[in-house]
């Protein structure tokens, strides 16, 4: 960490004048570059066990290529079945797994449900093998062995040795490219597996079609469509070779080849350039030296050949495998640099500038080099004034991710929501993106979540784009009555049981979301529409059954379901979540809530419950996405419902529980090694978590500028904002024991209560936490 | 017909100076808006039984749209097994049928092979249904049963009685909009089905994808990709109402749907407006009164939605019925005054007119009005100072419908060349299109006859582009010693009859095609390349077997076949014809070959016994896509490859042998009424036959600039030529019994031998035939 002096700050702030914030952080960059490296604090390692999630391979800031190994290719079942074992492989890697099949350069972030894998590589010795053979057995096909111990993985930086092969394989990134390096250390006949058959959540028929085209001894465009979690994608390629290939071939593993007679006219298995079928994989050949190196740079684009070719061009147009990385490595830097912390442990920093990256990594970047990319209209749109992005899981992400953006990247969101409105202009059914990614919405999760990210965005002035349309378009969506049960939610209030399957906690979110929309007209004097809204954003009370103190399924009659379960998360009206979680999900009235349930008292011994109670293992394995550990009492961390709800003692006036429990949170949920992460990551959504929670507070509701205190993980931390200002965070008497907060003060006064507001952030100035072994209970 | 007098004359040329052509065209045509209209004399039905292959339906002259009825939708079987039925649906319409699935938006005029059959609509009224039925139950689906009593079809405009619904269906189209006019008799409960499943030439999974969006009340857009003839194909929609639709819905016939339960968060069968899938029937619901009419505009566009917005902009943004007709056969007006024609009967009159209406359908304009298509590299490209076409059946219109657009439609031949050029430039394999087709080659047929094309263009001074990168382009498809036997052709003379099914047709083809490239080198003074392609044209005397007087299938060491057999079509070394028809294939040496066969009294013979063999039955049926009709003799007029040899009598000395055929195949072949063709119209070859021989005259070698002399049907006729000249033939003492030419006069002097210049044709003039019922043995 850089402390900076006064010294340093005279010349931080002459240099705002003199250069603006960019030139800025390069010097930042620049001054650190004697120090240790804060990109080296992260291990990509972290997540990939058991149900992170995460993928170890490099990439960039929010980049479009995500160039990862893929240990295995359990396909998904067909005829809406689900094979649970696909599940494993949502990013495509399983630290337990033996073998890797090869390199694909798209892949999500710590998602409960996946897609993507697109354009696999893999270079093999010997022998060509055009199946990717299985697991048990690896030289049954072109996969191979590996040991963690001739593994790497770093911040854009990958590095493996394939055993059945003699292959050291190493990748880096730009935004659009994934650069490979193949070091073969046995001279001979060598492939270069070039397989797209392969994919995420594959099944049989999911590759709507692919083509390759070989232009020249080197260079192969094409592309790759698919029906899958995304209805309609496509993605194109180019991909380049830094040494001519022999020979190359195609093998096309579809059965059912109509016109497999009319086309003989030529031999399309061999050295045929013009490609195309639903099952194909190449090959191209190679006689190698010993210890000869072949790199292989492809560029993926989500408009056409054309504009891959052209993202190669402008992004790595030479073969200096060495400068990619550096230069992807330098974006990492500079995005981990938006925070100084300083932290107790090294294990801490690991977790600290992992979480960084983890919250870095999606949305990703939609669009080529020329700002065009493919909307969700399937046509060809120019992103004019922002960047476009893609893959927003958004009910994951509106809780803590979109709001630390908000803080630490605030022009990036503001192009979020700016893509999000894109995502409404061209939706025909004029609703803004549910779960979207690659120009689809694959409308998985509850609520219309992109309200909360907007109204957050504009209320903290983040975003500058037309507040207005924005608000109708959050209006227009919140209005759509033919999605799931908003018609009937209009009507009674809530959506009754016998319509949804998961009533309650689609009401609860409508009711959450609908707050944020009256919060936004009221920001802009749309006073009807606040009314409106402000009356649905207390839809929430309908779904509580008093009688039992917790939010229940009711029917269209109002009668509340006689057979419901409370600790049970399947079948009981809500989504990933019980309703022992889920009945505290009124982020926005939380003092309304606890009237409701019967006071502070009720809603203490409440969550001292959720916190310790024993959730019987029966109840567990039905609770999606998280290993135990992510469970503390039935309280579940590795799932999103709940993430404020640590914060809600603080209502009650038992603040140091809050901080108690936050720390421990802290402490078992977050790990340094491969089984790091007790549940998905989220896109970055469990990191943001921790991101906030480390630095002592919390967006409880975002489209609220409040902010909830806890208790620091950090000993201190600088926040450098945007806007040239600086926030820091100081723990005093910081330690593992020390997790009670016994004072709090801004800018050197005393703060009283326990909200901090975004204002006081973005002002810039100084939040000191003075901690201690105790509890102050007057806090 | 319009005969020019004097006066006429003068103000014709007064005009050229004045306006150019195209304003000269206008005032033809407005000048003949008193008098019978050429365009009433076309007659689409004609052909539209067994193996003509032509469709009824409307479009304007090379028009993108072809908006038709569909008689039948038999399925193409799967696996490369061929199922017999679904060749009559080439043009989706066999004028037997009794009923009518729908009227779609593509369509192939006689060929022997499809694809196409786009977006299929079809009113209906009272209950909805969603299949289409069988043709034996009319009632279980959305077909109507109809009578050609209640059926209209004229250029430009088809109307017909639908009689399951008592709904009237009217048809007429601009370049890339149909239009649709339904009047429903009964009031009540109506209908109109949109099938994006439809399809020629279908099968299970054809429908690689499609989209449909509703993006109002009565405005539709989206997209239909296929695998099919053309590999991968797309073709996109914009769809306008004239009367809001009540209600909307879906059917995905799809049985296999992975993402079913994810995605019912919408009920996507009810008023959703975002379809996607393989298998979508939509439905339009309305209540209509009685002789109430609804209109519906589709525009399609090889680009994108927009694209097809844009045209339908462009080109009927009106709701005027009757002006989209009047427009188009203005067009058809305009298109067939190219040729002012005096015939014996009005039954000739038919004949001829509709001949020219079928040789300017295909190729296909294939780009939007902005000048934007989809290359064969699968990319979006500007067509830059030329119209773009698709859909070549070059082993068809080499022949004689190239040449006869050079004389009658130079413009649009060049542009056709240029088409092909951009296509080469498109081409991974770096080849001429061979059968090409939206964006495809399906490599159908032999031979690489864009060559022929190019070379005949460029010739005779059509084709203005860079000449020596045409040549080059010819050389290289040549070259490309991986298609279809071309190394071994090269490397042996000829092509082995193990290694290709039709080794004979194709070397005697290429030797053809070489002939052409040989005349292009000449021309551009590369003589290098003449010399090259001089030496390979001589290749058919390889495949010659002195010991039968026939063409052979030889194997690699020089050995001719056994078992071989002189009658039969099938697996005997030919493509579309037995070694009767094939072995006089040599039309750039039509000399040499007659001295192979034995000299001038050996080739009569040949010739006499051609035509009046009696060719056996178990033959005919081996030869594909001719009636019994389509032959006379052995000689099969139904196919090309002999198209040339009526001609070659002129050789050994017997014209008026040449003349009594040519006037038998003229009278025999070409009928009026539904049944009028033979033999597959094959995109205008057998038409463009026609008109060559009717006006007296045949292009035996394209490439060379001589045309052979007939016997002309025409009693008189005015070619207008682009250059603002006139080429009249007349046939004096015409008539049915005097076939025979006694004497041709070329302005007014004895025209010796049987050759006719090209430039004696450009550089305007007149032709005079004396006709006389005995043969002039001396002429």
């Amino acid at each position: 960490m850089i402390n900076l002096g006064l010294a340093n700050k005279v010349r931080w702030q002459e240099c705002l004048r003199t250069f603006g914030v960019v030139s800025l952080l390069h010097l930042a960059v620049a001054s650190q570059a004697q120090e240790k490296r804060l990109v080296d604090y992260v291990d990509p390692m972290i997540g990939t066990a058991k149900m992170g999630h995460t993928y170890p391979g490099p990439t960039v800031p929010f980049g479009s290529v995500q160039l990862s190994p893929d240990t295995d290719t359990i396909p998904y079942a067909m005829n809406g079945k689900y094979n649970g074992d696909v599940y494993k492989y949502c990013a495509g890697y399983q630290y337990s797994d033996p073998t890797i099949v090869g390199f694909s350069h798209t892949h999500f972030s710590g998602t409960g449900h996946s897609d993507l894998g697109d354009f696999l590589l893999m270079p093999t010795s010997g022998a060509l093998k055009l199946n990717p053979g299985t697991a048990d057995q690896p030289g049954s096909g072109y996969r191979s062995a590996f040991s963690h111990d001739n593994e790497t993985a770093a911040a854009n930086y990958y590095k493996v040795k394939l055993d059945a092969h003699n292959i050291t394989a190493e990748l880096t990134t730009s935004a659009r490219v994934g650069h490979h390096k193949y070091t073969f250390s046995q001279a001979g006949e060598s492939h270069i597996v070039f397989d797209l058959m392969h994919g995420i959540y594959n099944y049989d028929d999911k590759n709507v079609w692919t083509v390759a085209r070989v232009l020249d001894d080197h260079t192969i465009v094409g592309y790759r469509q698919t029906h899958g979690w995304a209805r309609t994608r496509v993605v194109h390629f180019a991909m380049k070779f830094s040494k001519p290939f022999k020979n190359y071939g195609t093998k096309d593993f579809e059965k059912q080849q109509v016109y497999k007679g009319f086309w003989r006219k030529f031999d399309q298995t061999d050295n045929f350039p013009d490609i195309a079928g639903t099952k194909i994989r190449m090959h191209f050949d190679f006689d190698v030296a010993a210890n000869e190196e072949i790199q292989v740079k492809l560029a993926i684009s989500p408009v056409s050949m054309d504009n891959a070719l052209a993202n190669m061009e402008a992004e790595v147009p030479h073969w200096d495998f060495d400068r990619t990385k550096r230069e992807g490595q330098d974006l990492w830097e500079k995005e981990l640099g938006r925070i100084q912390a300083k932290l107790p442990t090294k294990e801490d920093y690991v977790n600290f500038y992992t979480a960084m990256y983890h919250a870095a990594l999606m949305p990703t970047e939609y669009m080529d080099v020329n700002g065009q990319y493919r909307g969700l209209d399937h046509q060809v749109h120019q992103a004019d004034g922002f960047v476009n992005y893609s893959s927003f899981s958004l009910w994951d992400t509106f809780r803590a991710f979109h709001p630390y953006m908000n803080l630490v990247n605030p022009s990036r969101n503001a192009d979020m929501v700016a893509s999000m409105m894109a995502h409404y202009d061209q939706s025909t059914l004029k609703m803004l993106p549910i779960w979207s990614h690659y120009g689809n919405d694959n409308w998985c999760m509850s609520g219309y979540h992109s309200v909360s990210v907007i109204a957050d965005a504009i209320l903290k002035g983040v975003y500058k784009g037309d507040a207005n349309k924005a608000l109708d378009a959050c209006i227009a969506t919140a209005n759509y009555r033919r999605y799931e049960g908003i018609g009937e939610y209009i009507d009674l209030g809530y959506i009754p049981d016998e319509k949804n399957g998961t009533s309650v906690s689609n009401t609860l979110e409508y009711a959450y979301d609908d707050w944020c929309i009256a919060q936004l007209a009221k920001h802009l004097n749309r006073e009807s529409d606040y009314q409106t809204f402000a009356k649905r954003a207390e839809n929430w009370r309908n779904m509580f059954d008093p009688s039992i103190g917790f939010m229940r399924p009711k029917d269209a009659q109002g009668k509340f379901r006689e057979q419901f379960d409370v600790l049970e998360t399947h079948g009981q009206g809500f989504i990933e979540g019980n309703t022992w979680n889920y009945s505290l999900y009124v982020p926005h009235n939380p003092q309304g809530l606890m009237e409701l349930i019967g006071g502070k008292k009720k809603l203490s011994t409440y969550l001292d419950s959720l916190f310790t109670m024993h959730l019987p293992d029966k109840f567990f394995e039905h609770t999606e996405d998280i290993t135990r550990e992510g469970i503390i009492g039935n309280y579940v961390h590795g799932n999103e419902p709940a993430h404020h709800v640590v914060y809600l003692y603080q209502l009650v006036g038992e603040g140091w529980k809050s901080q108690e429990w936050i720390r421990k949170i802290l402490k078992d949920q977050y790990h340094n090694g491969a089984d790091g992460l007790g549940g998905n990551d989220d896109c970055g959504q469990m990191s943001a978590w921790y991101l906030f929670s480390s630095l002592g507070f919390y967006p409880v509701a975002p489209g609220s500028t409040d902010y909830w205190l806890g208790s620091p993980l950090v000993e201190s931390a600088s926040v450098r904002l945007e806007n040239g200002k600086t926030f820091e965070v100081e723990a005093i008497n910081q330690s593992d024991k020390n997790v009670y907060v016994q004072e709090v003060r801004l800018n050197g006064q005393p703060l009283k209560g326990y909200i901090l507001k975004h204002a006081d952030i973005v002002n810039g100035g100084k939040l000191q936490f003075k901690m201690g072994a105790k509890p102050n209970k007057k806090a």
